[in-house]
């Protein structure tokens, strides 16, 4: 499986089982599930709250760095699936929209290397 | 687009376009967009901080609020999916490997109902 | 050494002491401060993400939780110190005026037991 | 008042009477509190998101930044003081208590210029 032949959908499902399997369903609201997916995403910052922005691309050089942060971007999916899952969205539809309002927002035109 | 039609591969490339529309390519280092995944994290679990669990599984009821949280979803997956860009990570296959080790590390007859 | 007798700018030296004995000075700028705060604040998260509101009330009777809450509330402190040393920030007028700001912006009486 | 003339018994007197004012007590328990801290702490770090660390500096010489950054940095105080009521903790001792554990931790002759 990779992200050229497996879906959001497939994705969500494999978590949802994994969820069910434990009868984790009564823990896994909105609430519990959005401070998941923000301790995932610090743990994932804590790798690189000391190194300059060079020194974080940097990382791609080292497997065992490589092999952490894709851990912890995992943990942070992991929710974020199960949250899709509590509240039946569809991320794939909610990223496209998101994208055509960001479009609007940030025209290209007027955000040339700037972001604000 | 849904979650069962829509690829993560794809929604890697539209990300990756709407950065290099903008030429925001040099800020969207692994470092930067930690910090990035982890703001917009926090705007989502903002929607739910004064709720009991209870009232959180509620809003599924409220069109505003969903439409709400299905953007603050969105604007994480677009770090996420930038994040995985900058530094070449397959998404599904670290999602799927991380719930392989999951699986070992929460055996299912050990945590029903259970979390520790 | 309590919060009755001990000084924030007593608390702000010792933890730039700590810096400065180690020479973390140059790690210690606002952006690397600004994501340990982060990451520290969701250390403690942490520790609530699957409990009720009452139980996390209850862990008030748990001297073992308790220890391990009030050391991550002492880790955000300490770099909430110093990111107060890096830009010179007087933390205690800081909050003062934040007080009279959201007094302001959330009238008492308008707000009764309601929090929008 | 200053950090040299203020203290954290007073400051989390005035956090409690606001809280008192407007009956927010039964919103502001130990779960909720942790939520409210890692939300505002996002909020301070989106300011430096974008920025390189020398940028992240530079912001001293802005008096609009300065402002903004002040009151994140006082909001995430808000909170800290709210949860130290809310569990009866002595904000001063616990940091004092962590920085002799830390000091441990981290020896200076071997942590010079180095975080692990």
């Amino acid at each position: 499986m990779s992200d050229a032949t497996d879906s959001l959908a497939s994705l969500k499902q494999a978590m949802q089982a994994f969820v069910d399997e434990r009868q984790w369903r009564p823990f896994h609201d909105p609430k519990n599930l959005s401070m998941a997916i923000a301790t995932e995403a610090a743990e994932l910052m804590e790798h690189f709250r000391w190194l300059t922005n060079a020194e974080s691309r940097a990382i791609a050089g080292s497997e065992p760095d490589m092999q952490a942060v894709r851990d912890e971007l995992a943990d942070i999916m992991c929710f974020v699936l199960s949250f899709a899952n509590s509240l039946n969205i569809d991320i794939s539809s909610a990223i496209r929209s998101k994208l055509v309002k960001n479009a609007e927002k940030y025209p290209a035109d007027k955000f040339q290397s700037r972001f604000r």
